[in-house]
C-alpha cells in the first residue's frame, strides 16, 4: 500500500472508525507479521489517540536462541519488530505520545551474546581492525519473575549472581521522515533501537510524526541492561506489552524526548558520542527555553550545574545519549 | 631542582624524617606558590604514607572573579594548583592512594562562566567553527553553608533556584610520566583536571606514580556540577581540604581509579568520548579480571548488564568517562 | 511493485529481453520521475550487463537556483536522483560494475551555497551548537565549456578566479541492503552521496548488489570540488551522463571500491572520520590480501609506506574517506 | 637552567653575539644529548635569524633496531630529539620560520615496525579493545641512495618492491606554551611529531614561539611514508639535516603552517580527525582572510571548491590533517 493509500485509509478511519478502534486494542503478531525495518508500510492495526495497546514482542534474536548449543547463525534477523500501529489522525508535524503502562518478561530465560562485529570493546563493522575477532559466546540468564531477578552464570568460572530486572523496550520508533526505511538495529531521529531503559512504566516518550498515521513499531525487550550496553546485548527477552498512545497536534519535535513526573530528558543519537551529546543537550536547552522560559544561555549555564547524562548505548550503528534535568530546577511551566 | 635531586631528597626523608613529616601536615599556599602545570618540580611539602594533609585551594579563576563587572580578562591562569606534595617513598610503578576526608566551601559565593573557546555546545579552540562566539558571561551563586546550597540566578529573567552542594576537587593529579608537564586544564593518565565529583569524601582515588615522590597537586574546587559540565564550568569555589595519602608499593596502574564502599570505578580521559569510554571499560574489565577472578569475557558480558557510566565532562582538552560496577555483582575478592 | 515482482520482471527480462534492452539505453527523466531515496522500487529502465546508458541529472537543488535572489527555500528536495536502473540478472551477492564514460556540464552556470545546518566549519544538524547560524548565501559560477573552467566571484570583494572543471557525479548508488531506503544525501555501504571525484571518466566503480536488479541511481553533478567539500557544496551542476554497466556474479563486496588503470581505492563512509578511515583501509588490506596475495600484515606495513588518502567530504550525514594504493607497489595479480 | 636564565642568556647573546653565532652552525649530538620531551630547557646551541644549522638525527628507535632478531624492547625511548636550538631574539608572540634546505638518509637500511598499542587498524593504548594484540613485527628496507629508493620485502611471501625516497623530518617543534613539556611522540600546537612529509626541502614551516629562544627540536627521520602512516611507522631512518631559521617578530600564530612556492597549508592536530580538520581549515580561512583579503565566507566557499587535504597520520596521540590551497586561486597579497 502506498503512502497515499495509507493516508487515505487513515483519513477514512477518523471519520468512520473501524471495529478494531476500541479503547483497548489487542494484537498478537505471527512470525510472518514481524518487521525488520522502520518504514512507511501498511499498519497491522490502527489506534486512536487515548487507546491502549496490548501486544507482545519476541526477543532480539526472534526467540531463536533457546538452549546451550544454539548459535547466532540460527537468528533470522536482528530485533524483529511488532507493528506498525497506525495512530488515527497523526500527520507529519505532530508529536506522538507513548506512555508505557506495563511490561512483563515473557520467558523463563534471557539471553546475552557476544556477536562478532558488535560491541564497544571489540572490533566491529564500523570500527574495524585487523585484530582477530572475539569468539561468539552466548550466556543464558534464568528469569525468576516472582523475585524479579535474572541470574548471570559465568562461563569460565563457577560464579553466579542475581541481577534485579527492570524490563524495557530496546526498540520503539515510527516511520522515518522523507520516505526513508531504517533497519531495526538503528536508533535515530525517529526513535528506533535506542536501547533506552527509560522506555518503561513511569516514563512518557515523545516521537516526531513523519508519515501519516505515525506507524509505531516496538521490539527488542530487555530484562536489564548496563549503561552503554557495552558488549552489545542486554538480557534479551520477549515481553508482554501494555502502552497507551496519544497525539499532540501541530507540535513538531526533531528528536525523541522522555518525560517522567520529575524529569525532562532529550535524546541524541549519532556518532561519535560527542555529537550525540551535543544533539541531546541542544534539544534540552531548546525545550527548557521554549516551554519554561529560561533564555538559552541561562539554560546552558544551569545545565552545566545540574544536568544528568544517561549514556545509554555505544554499540548500535548510532550511539545514544540522554540529557536530563530535574524539573525542580526549572521555572513553573 | 632536578628529578635526580628530588629523588635524593625523598630518599633522605625516608631514612631521616624531617620536622614536617608529622601525622597531620598543614600547608597554606601563597599566591606565588600556586602552580599551573602538573610537572616534576620541588615539592612544597612531603607527606608520609598514612599522613593527613590539611590545606586549601583557590578557585578555578584564582579567586579573581568576585563581583559583577569582573571579567575573564582578570584571570591570571586557569585552575591554579596547590602543591605539589611529595609522598615519601613513592617511586614509579607504585600506586598513590588518596582518601578525601573533608571538603568545605571557603567563600560566600561561587562563580559560573561562559568563556569563549570553552564548552560542549559552543565553538571552541579544539572544535572551532566560523560561527560567531557566544558572549562571555558570568553568573554568581550565593553560597549558604548552613543549608548546604548554592543559588542560581538567571541573567535574562527573574528566576532563581537553589542547588544542593556536593563539593569536590576538579583537579587532582600527580607528575606525568616520561618527564611531561601538563597544563592544569588537562585530565589524562596522571589524573589532573578530571572534574570528577567522585573526588569527594567517601571515595578513594588511585593514581599511578610516575616520578619519585609522586608529587600530588590539587585545585579547582566545585560546589556542584552537572554531568558533562557542558557550559565549561561548575559552581567554582575555593575549598578547605582534608585528605589522607597512602601508597601501594609495586602495583602499577595505567589510569586513575576510584573505589567506594560499594563500587569500583575506572577512569578514561581522551577524545572523542568513544575512546574515553573504551579506556575506562577496558581498565574496568582488567581490574575485575585481575582482582576478582572473572575471565575478561565474563566481565565484559556482566558489565553489559549492570555497568554504570558517569560521563563527567566533555569540555576540557580531554573528555572524561568513568565506568563503574557495584561490588555486589562481583565474586568475593 | 514489490521486491518479489521486480525480481520476477527482471528474471523474465533475462530470458525474453524487452525492446529497451539495447546496447545503448537512453533515458530522460521528467520532474516527477526524480527520486529522493535509494530504495527498492520499480526501475525506470533495465540495462543488461555491457549496456551503455545515456541520461542526464539535474543539479543538487533540482535546478531550482537559477539567478541572484533565488533562495534555498525554493529547493524541493536535496540531490534529486535519476533512476533507478535495473541491471538484468543482478542478484544480492553480486558486484555491480559501473564505468563512467563521459560527463558533460549541462548548464551555463554552477551554484555553490552556504546552507544553515550543513558544513564542516559551521554548526549543523548533527554537530549542533548554541552559536548563531551562519547566514544562507549563494554563489554563482560562470561555466565556460570551451575553456573547461568555472569562475568564482567573491561576494564581499571584487575578486574573481577561474577554476578548472573536472565533472563528476556526487551521487551514485544502489538499493541498500535489508530493505532499507536511504535519503539521497547519505553515503553508505550502498554508495550514495559519496561526493567522490573518482566518479568520473577513467575510473571504474564497484558497488555491492543488495536487491534484485541492483537498482542504480545517479545525481548531484559537480563541476569541481575541493577535498572535504568543507562548506557543504561543490560547483553544483546538471550533467549529461554516459556510463556502462557490468556485473560480476557471486562476488560480494561490503563497501564501494574504485579502480583506475594505475590504482586500487577502497571507500569508507561513517562518522567520525577515524572510523571512515578504518573501514576504507581494512577494506583495502582485504582487497590486496584477497586478490594480490600479500599477507594482511605485509599489506598493512606496505600501506603505511605508500598509501594515498583522499578525504572526500566531511559534510554529509556520513563522512567519506578513500584509501588507495598505486598498483605498481603490488605483486602481479 | 630556568626559563628566566635562558631568557637572560638569549638577551645577552643578542647584544653580544657568542663565538658559536656563525652563519653556519654545526652540531653533532651524543647519545646523552638526545631529548624525549619538547620542553623549556637549556639549548644545545643558539642560532641567529638567518643562520643555517647542520646537524643529524637518529631514527625513531634511537638507531637501536639494526638487524633481524632485534626487538622493540631494545628501544630506549621513542623519537629521540636533537636539540633544542635557541633562536636569538625569539620571544613568545613571534613566529619561527624554518626552511628545510637538505635532508640525506644516513644509513644503508630503514626500519618499519608493528608495535603493539600503535596503529590505525589495530587496538591501541587510546583505542583499546579486548581483542588479542597483533604480533610485534619488524621490516627492514634496503636503502639505495644512488637510485633514491628503499626496498620493501614482504615477510610472508617472496615479494619485494622499490619505493622512491622523499626524506622528511617526522618531528620538528618548539617548546610548548604555558610551561608544558610534551612527549616526542605528540604533535600539537607547538609542532612536534607531526609526521608531515611537508617537512622537506622546498617547504617553509612556521611555528609559534612560546618560550624565550623558541627552542627548536628535530628528529624522527622518514625516508618515505604513506598518507595516514597507518601501521604506525614510516621507513624510519637517521638523517643528516641542513635547515635555515628565521624570525617574524610580533606575529602570533596558533598552529603550525607550511608554505611552498605554490601553496599555503595549515596544520590541525587533535582527535578525532573531525576536529583536526576543523582546526586546519579555520586556520586556513583565517590566513586567507588576514593576508589575502577575502572575507571569511568567501574563503570558506572557495576552499569548498579547490582545497587540498593531506591526511598525514592517524596513529600518534593526536591526529594530523593539513589543509591547503594553491596560491593561484588567491588574490595577490
Amino acid at each position: 500500500m502506498s503512502t497515499r493509500l495509507i493516508a487515505l485509509a487513515l483519513a477514512l478511519s477518523v471519520t468512520a472508525p473501524r471495529a478494531f478502534a476500541q479503547q483497548v486494542v489487542r494484537y498478537e503478531p505471527g512470525d510472518k507479521d514481524l518487521k525488520y525495518v522502520y518504514a512507511t508500510v501498511s499498519p497491522v492495526a490502527t489506534l486512536r489517540p487515548g487507546d491502549t495497546l496490548e501486544t507482545k514482542t519476541v526477543d532480539a534474536f526472534g526467540n531463536a536462541i533457546q538452549k546451550p548449543g544454539d548459535t547466532m547463525a540460527m537468528v533470522k534477523g536482528d530485533n524483529p519488530l511488532t507493528g506498525p500501529f497506525a495512530i488515527a489522525g497523526a500527520e507529519p508535524g505532530d508529536t506522538l505520545v507513548v506512555k508505557i503502562l506495563d511490561l512483563t518478561v515473557d520467558s523463563p530465560r534471557g539471553v546475552g551474546a557476544l556477536a562478532p562485529g558488535f560491541g564497544a570493546l571489540n572490533t566491529t563493522s564500523y570500527t574495524p581492525m585487523l585484530n582477530a575477532n572475539l569468539p561468539e559466546r552466548i550466556w543464558f540468564y534464568d528469569i525468576d519473575r516472582a523475585k524479579n531477578q535474572a541470574t548471570f552464570h559465568a562461563h569460565d568460572s563457577n560464579f553466579s549472581v542475581n541481577i534485579p530486572m527492570q524490563p524495557f523496550l530496546g526498540c520503539i520508533g515510527v516511520a522515518p521522515a522523507g520516505g526513508e526505511a531504517r533497519s531495526s538495529i538503528v536508533p535515530a531521529e525517529f526513535g528506533g533501537n535506542m536501547d533506552a531503559p527509560e522506555v518503561r512504566p513511569g516514563y512518557t516518550l515523545y516521537l516526531p510524526v513523519n508519515a501519516p498515521g505515525a506507524l509505531l513499531y516496538i521490539g527488542d525487550g530487555h530484562a536489564a541492561q548496563g549503561d552503554g550496553e557495552v558488549a552489545g546485548t542486554a538480557i534479551e527477552v520477549p515481553l508482554r506489552v501494555r502502552l497507551q498512545v496519544d497525539l499532540i497536534k501541530r507540535k513538531k519535535i526533531a528528536w525523541p524526548r522522555f518525560e517522567s513526573e520529575s524529569s525532562l530528558m532529550a535524546v541524541g543519537a549519532y556518532r561519535p558520542l560527542d555529537d550525540a551529546l551535543r544533539i541531546a543537550f541542544t534539544e534540552l536547552v531548546g525545550w527548557i527555553h521554549g516551554d519554561y522560559g529560561l533564555s538559552e544561555l541561562d539554560a546552558y549555564e544551569l545545565l552545566s550545574k545540574v544536568a544528568k547524562i544517561h549514556l545509554v548505548e555505544m554499540v548500535d550503528p548510532n550511539y545514544v545519549v540522554i540529557a536530563g534535568i530535574d524539573k525542580k530546577y526549572l521555572p513553573r511551566k
